[in-house]
């Protein structure tokens, strides 16, 4: 993309409205737009964010087995009513009628619709195991919504829903899930920790949330200090292995880790001292296993093979797609804009013209531009008549990992310069070299 | 995917309430569920053909250098108020009220939206052209929806807006978008023939509609018949080239074309008798210019860089997304069941073992779901314990466009047996020649 053809209204003043970094970041480097209150218009720039974090979550969810959906937003109001949980979910739920006068509803969670689908379809062990799961659009009318995404009304989410014949198929489902989970949030440059929760209106005994360590989570949290050196990394997963499942939730549940809700101090002292760690956690995920808590209202059932109809386990698991977002920038984040991590960067490298209007510099920004494209990367260019210094303002708002930079000077001697966003550190090498070396960076991401 | 692991709960019996083939035809092969009077969930394989419709959209945008990004969809219904629509829209708009007592709607369309964004950020015509769009949920709150997802209340579609410094620019715009939509609608395998149409409440002077021709088409339509033997094809396009882009559009609309609520008996009546035809369409797409109606009562001006503030001039343009799922049946089927395009297929190819259990049949079947992945194919291989005739049945309904038939006769001989559903012709071939074959057919479209 030629950034002279983009759509990137970066602002100079920081928005008076945006009480925390990475709201401020996303509407200071154009990713958003308040629409209204707790709702956002998602601009060229954050959408593409938003469209790598989505992909992400459904690369992982297929690779574990996850059939891919997709429900409605409006709902009627009569299958909460089945549930029990019209009345008791309270004024944050949108509550909408119809033309007909019928009572409907934007969709805060799915457990009561996934659920009708399964008992009009299913009606056999032999059709389960079966987890299905949507990205789709959400609405929670918060009373005060805040934080930019991180707390808005209209939200994207991920949420799956699992089906099995026993408590123990469902657990297992349980861990593939945790699973997935991590590896999400790894790829997405994330240390995301599984921590005991609460299970809140969603109901059931067993459930972790996943929290991102950043000082402005709304979430105080409590751990052992071991829990941060687990990384799951490139190891080999068989979602149908058990035991191999229930051992990556064992390595990473063992410890200590638990938010407010459930904290327990007499636990707490019991680990070492110098391991004892508060501090506060963005929630971006969460996973539930509640049995039979919809199958039994609802008639969700199965003939089990022993000529019983039983009610199907069932669990439900969320990723706060839109949030990440934010969780991403609180996470990694200078005085001087957002640091992208390689696997959710809108862009993967930035390309700077000191020049532009200067033949050399501009066959060369071209020359570099198509190097990447042939390469599967998306650059961005900065082709404008701007001073060098807004340039590289700009490029380091918008956080791109990479920038190329390319002046006369440098040209001169054959070399172009690679910039690390993170690090800040500078290298000359030929426009070549450093194609080469950005693709080998992003060649894990691909 | 394993039809053994996958979710798709095709019915033996016609459901009653569907009136047109391709609502009965989603219903029968597991693509929807309706979820409440017109609102639909996507099942795994009915979200799966959205998604490839979705990605040709997305592609053929981006191509034509329109800029993605992604507007929420409960808006305040105060923008609607500055434009005007708020109390000219009707019932069809789902007018909410959220918990703070502040009007609220489900979008069903984004202009005004869309100008406030451009407005807030835009001030000089250096900016311009500039064209985003989105492809969104939309809702119209229809008295009577019928015809599945043809005329549902919650619809997917992809609405984008250009904005230009003049209206000379912002026909080239116009142009754009109907070029790029040729080639998204035959990406799909379908025609769909530009009509002059009525503006209706988006308001403007120029406007075609983009319509397929089948029998349950709500629209009459009146045309040339000489329209039907033009072809996009794989021409080069420039998108900047306007001389090119005007080519395009004059090649396709010169010739008589329109709905009834446009048609003209005596214009109709100076085609040669032998090739005037009335039919019935299918509206799948519709391009709008309309000048600065929403850009001037909404103060969206730029500096046109000689001292005088205009208001810019602006056009809307949309697909049908989810409606295109429908109409994509309606003109692709027989009396066994869907014929997908080869453009828009969910799989690829579907394997049938006609002998489950046997080694040779199992490990052949294997060989080739593994070869297809390995050519990035996705093969759907029905390896239930089912007797042939059910397995031929499905692959028939469920419309795959090439199947593979895997047996032990075959074998013995070396040979499995291809089949096309179009056209219901066999050969048999050698597994390797078989999976070389579908792969050469899909290279287009990949």
């Amino acid at each position: 993309m030629r950034l002279s053809r983009y759509f990137l209204p970066v602002l100079k003043e920081t928005p008076s409205e945006a009480q925390i970094v990475s709201h401020r970041l996303m509407l200071r480097a154009g990713l958003i737009k308040q629409a209204s209150a707790g709702i956002y218009s998602w601009l060229p720039f954050g959408y593409k964010v938003l469209r790598r974090i989505e992909q992400i979550v459904h690369e992982e969810q297929i690779r574990a087995g996850h059939l891919p959906m997709l429900m409605p937003t409006i709902q009627s109001a009569d299958l909460w009513r089945e549930s029990g949980r019209y009345d008791a979910y309270g004024a944050e739920m949108l509550r909408i009628t119809d033309r007909h006068d019928r009572d409907m509803l934007f969709t805060p969670t799915a457990e009561e619709l996934i659920t009708d689908i399964f008992r009009a379809h299913v009606t056999s062990y032999k059709d389960l195991p079966l987890t299905m799961y949507q990205i789709q659009w959400k609405f929670r009318d918060e009373i005060r919504p805040r934080f930019g995404v991180m707390r808005g009304r209209e939200f994207y989410m991920k949420d799956g829903y699992n089906f099995d014949l026993t408590k123990e198929d469902a657990l297992h489902a349980y861990n593939r899930h945790l699973v997935s989970y991590l590896r999400t949030y790894e790829r997405m440059g994330l240390q995301a920790i599984p921590m005991r929760a609460d299970s809140g209106p969603i109901g059931g005994d067993d459930t972790h949330e996943f929290l991102v360590l950043a000082e402005t989570g709304e979430s105080e949290v409590f751990y052992d200090s071991e829990i941060t050196d687990l990384r799951f990394g490139d190891r080999e997963i068989d979602y149908d292995d058990r035991a191999q499942c229930q051992g990556v939730l064992e390595e990473f549940t063992s410890r200590y880790a638990r938010t407010d809700e459930t904290h327990d101090p007499e636990l707490f002292a019991k680990i070492p001292a110098e391991r004892q760690r508060v501090a506060r956690g963005i929630e971006v995920g969460q996973i539930f296993y509640f049995g039979t808590k919809y199958s039994e209202p609802m008639g969700a059932m199965v003939d089990d093979g022993k000529g019983n109809r039983v009610p199907v386990h069932m669990g439900s698991h969320g990723i706060g797609v839109s949030r990440l977002v934010g969780a991403i920038i609180e996470a990694s984040h200078d005085d001087k804009g957002i640091v992208w991590p390689e696997g959710v960067t809108p862009f993967h490298v930035g390309i700077v013209n000191l020049k532009q209007g200067d033949a050399a510099c501009d066959g060369a920004c071209e020359g570099l531009y198509k190097a990447f494209v042939a390469k599967g990367l998306e650059p961005l260019y900065d082709d404008r008549e701007e001073r060098a210094g807004a340039k590289f303002a700009t490029m380091d708002l918008i956080g791109l990992p990479w920038r190329i930079t390319v002046g006369p000077r440098g040209l001169g001697a054959g070399v172009v310069e690679l910039t690390c966003r993170r690090t800040g550190a500078s290298e000359e090498l030929s426009p070549e070299a450093a194609v080469a070396r950005v693709a080998g960076i992003y060649a894990p991401h691909m």
